[in-house]
């Protein structure tokens, strides 16, 4: 159930002195074989850290050896000096290991805007390369910033394997991908195959995962594949396992997001398209006064239909159904049954709209808007 | 200062009981000419509440004699049932007044999708047709939700008037108006030139307040001008004119925002057209997590950057500055001054972002993200 669960892989999570806290901040994973074959996907925000600029340059041939990752900072918004940092960090993990730089790549999370205590994180670099294992505990430790639970993953095939880590709390509105999330896999795929795979697992775990509507300059998804079961799975397999490793890891990070009392699950059907009912699901998602009476256990389903307004998706205003955890509180767009009906006192909220106008469907999952996201994140970077 | 500072108006604002609170909740704003040209924009959100659907088609004609007013429910998602009892609303202040029921503009806020007691509503109006007066306070007060403070404004030209009066407090993001306004003038203008004057005036002003990124199902902005002055003024004259009192009254609303403890003004300059910079300045107005540094009064200026990269608008990652109050935190895309030196402590908060893409500039006017916001939309329809 972690990052070394297929055969091929060694982790390691150390102190490297770069968190205040004093916790795990320097995870490293290898890929040992045979093959290094690799693929990413990475946020779609315009403003991207260094180490996403990195990545992207070194995994664009389809070969990874080694990813490192560190939390503490987030090594973004650091300019040419903070680039210098992240090509320096892979030097030294690459010369630790007896690899190229160009197969190492470089993950950070943390705090935007300040650069990265360079002497800590080469330190912690060694250390990580001196106490990999097959045990990725202390790697999915390491990662974390405000989460406050390790999140770990993992699906066996017949003869082959797909693990897997991630973290991510708050600024969670992935646009290809979440804050930052290592896969790897011991079955014989190539770099296409791959490629394909991610895009298409993401596109409906971690694409669909939205907290709070703040997309982050770091997110980034690695797949590597070592080959090591010798096994060749069919490519439609093979995604079908990694959509359920990713949405297992997305599901993991949407219940421990930021001051969050309430997973809710935003379900769109009846859409003219897959695009639409994206659309739709995201702005009730967003709704901060939505969130605001989830939070307060209100069934408030006018907010629903205020923010479906917003969008440019086609349906009807007088067909819109809208139910809550299973009470149909708006049928045609009017009141249907009494909303004091609707229970919101547990952890999980479902809201269910159907747009009639068409068969296509979409989920958003997001949490609600509570005391205590506004407490963690007025007070996050002091 | 209030909607009868124009001559030519009269108003009345009446407790009919549609409130549990027991204040005031109808109001009533009539044009006894000898003109009654009117001109209006409503809400862009695609689900708009039955007195918007009415009042819409009310001032297709370019003429209004009276705008009725009330709080205490929004009447949207009301179905069928909801556009009748906006209807019977219309005619029974046209019965009232002596004029046509086409000639009645319509307006509603409060909760959505309930029903409107409709026999409070209809004694209300006759209280308030026979409380007209040239005071427009208890008209301003009775227009109230969550507001804290009734908003009024007026300013006086060679010879002519305007005057107005707006509420709204939470679903405060104008898609081209915002909550309630109605806004009157003595001077002699045709409808061509009302309506060209109102657009002008709201496109910067109303359109650029953006408290919780919620539009509502319910916006109206109504002018109505008497002539009573005699007065014709040229047009840009009048525009500006109305621009003050649009400016004043949006101020006055952003500064009233739910639970707010900011007035945030965030000027995007360099910009390479205004939608550029409107759509640059509103991302960064919505952003949940740099709302909440600011109400912890972080400045998190990473957060900026973060919310910035989210756009389409041009500009590139490496040229961005961010100065908040005056500090600039972020000089090309980096770390510019210490932000432990920017002084949060006070109401006002200046974010100003330059692009470096050209000559453009707009301005949003956006609230911190503050416990007080979480509790009162929590429990506003409990």
């Amino acid at each position: 159930m972690s990052v070394t669960a297929a055969t091929g892989f060694r982790a390691a999570g150390v102190v490297a002195g770069i968190k205040a806290s004093g916790g795990r901040d320097v995870a490293l994973v290898v890929n040992e074989g045979p093959l290094d074959v690799a693929a990413a996907v990475f946020t779609s925000n315009r403003v991207q850290a260094a180490p996403v600029l990195w990545s992207r340059q070194a995994v664009a041939d389809g070969r990874l050896r080694a990813v490192v990752l560190n939390s503490g900072g987030a090594n973004a918004c650091t300019g040419p000096d903070g680039f210098a940092d992240t090509h320096r960090t892979a030097e030294h993990v690459a010369s630790a290991l007896g690899v190229g730089a160009g197969d190492v790549a470089v993950c950070s999370t943390g705090l935007i805007g300040e650069r990265l205590p360079m002497d800590a994180v080469l330190g912690g670099i060694g250390a990580a390369a001196a106490a990999l294992c097959v045990d990725g505990d202390a790697a999915a430790d390491a990662i974390r910033t405000t989460d406050t639970v390790a999140k770990q993953a993992a699906t066996t095939n017949q003869g082959w394997t797909i693990g897997g880590m991630a973290k991510g709390a708050g600024m969670l509105a992935p646009g290809l991908a979440t804050m930052l999330c290592v896969l790897t896999t011991d079955a014989v795929v190539d770099a296409f195959t791959a490629d394909q795979a991610l895009r298409a697992a993401t596109r409906v775990t971690f694409d669909r995962v939205d907290a709070d509507g703040c997309m982050s300059t770091n997110d980034t998804v690695i797949l590597m594949a070592s080959g090591a079961s010798g096994v060749s799975p069919d490519v439609p397999t093979f995604i079908d396992a990694l959509r359920t490793v990713c949405a297992d890891l997305a599901q993991q990070l949407i219940a421990d997001a930021e001051g969050a009392s309430k997973r809710v699950e935003v379900f769109v059907g009846g859409a003219a398209s897959e695009d639409d009912a994206v659309e739709v699901a995201r702005s009730i998602a967003r709704n901060n006064l939505l969130k605001c009476a989830l939070f307060g256990n209100d069934p408030n389903w006018g907010r629903v239909l205020a923010a479906i307004g917003t969008t440019r998706a086609a349906f009807e205003p007088d067909a819109l159904d809208v139910a809550i955890n299973g009470v149909a509180v708006c049928r045609a767009g009017a009141p249907g049954e009494d909303r004091s009906t609707v229970d919101l006192t547990g952890r999980e909220v479902r809201i269910e709209v159907d747009l009639h106008a068409g068969t296509e469907s979409a989920t958003i999952w997001t949490t609600d808007l509570s005391h205590d996201y506004v407490e963690e994140n007025s007070a996050y970077s002091s």
